[in-house]
């Protein structure tokens, strides 16, 4: 399975909630990291990890990273960069999604928050930029459908490795069990 | 096309910001309308109306219904109630999609913030409990990508009407067009 780590540009203290839901959507939808880059949110860093310590995974978090570092380096790695934004190339009108599988290179998604600095357009930047439909709605559902499509849903069903609980789905109630 | 209407239930003033996200996802999602259960929030609702009034579409706002009266009036009116919840069934090893696609009836989706009372998880309440995965992440993700998959994606595609504004999406760059 091809790799895609999340990188979150712009994350003001406000959005704090927003930016964990966005991690957290990363790690349950099959992404391999999430980068918070620029600054440091021992909120989210401690959030994400007591998910991942409770419901296990591989989940690599990593923050305080410079935007322009972290692009330089994925780069510079082989890897191709895609920026979500409502201006980009439609997810399901065009065949954006096909073309970024095509590389077959690791994946850095880019997601900011409304106002990016003009260069995350162009391709010193992003290689692709995505948008999922070209209507204002939110990061964390561009984010969240974009992981969902290009991996199929796959890591929907997945079992996340050296989980300490798992939840097994039922049609009601809750049902946990101590792995 | 049948009918989703989107209910916000357990809005905290901390979750301003992510309830805005969860109610432009639900408009850019394809969902006809959206309720915010039980208490007011203005600045929620004229983000919402501003987004409407500048890229259009049909959606309806309501806010400050109590959710026992929109679940009640919901069924009573011929329709199925869907709360989606890490608990539930999954959405993508289970069938319970095409179950639901299936009643032919319109859909109102549940969403709730971490701790929603027991008796949503009942038939009284929910006729469908659905993950969205069954790790913790974002009711916001977990909307998106259950409307993405209801309706196919379809509406990431659709024209908006009655739009003062449109993107035109293309790879590099923004380009907005006054309709």
């Amino acid at each position: 399975m091809l790799k895609i780590v999340v990188l979150r540009w712009g994350h003001r203290h406000r959005d704090q909630r927003l930016t964990t839901h966005v991690a957290l959507t990363s790690r349950a939808l099959g992404a391999s990291g999430f980068i918070l880059s620029d600054i440091l949110d021992k909120k989210i860093s401690d959030t994400v990890e007591k998910v991942k310590d409770c419901w296990g995974g591989d989940f690599c978090f990593e923050m305080g990273t410079p935007w322009k570092r972290a692009v330089k380096d994925w780069k510079a790695q082989g890897g191709v960069t895609v920026h979500l934004t409502a201006y980009g190339e439609n997810i399901h009108t065009s065949d954006v999604l096909d073309r970024i599988r095509e590389t077959g290179k690791p994946v850095l998604v880019l997601v900011g928050s409304q106002k990016v600095p003009p260069g995350f357009f162009s391709e010193a930047v992003s290689d692709f930029n995505v948008a999922v439909g070209n209507q204002p709605h939110s990061e964390c559902a561009s984010l969240a459908i974009f992981l969902d499509r290009f991996f199929e849903g796959k890591p929907l069903g997945d079992d996340f490795c050296n989980a300490k609980r798992k939840i097994v789905p039922q049609a009601r109630g809750k049902h946990v069990v101590d792995v």
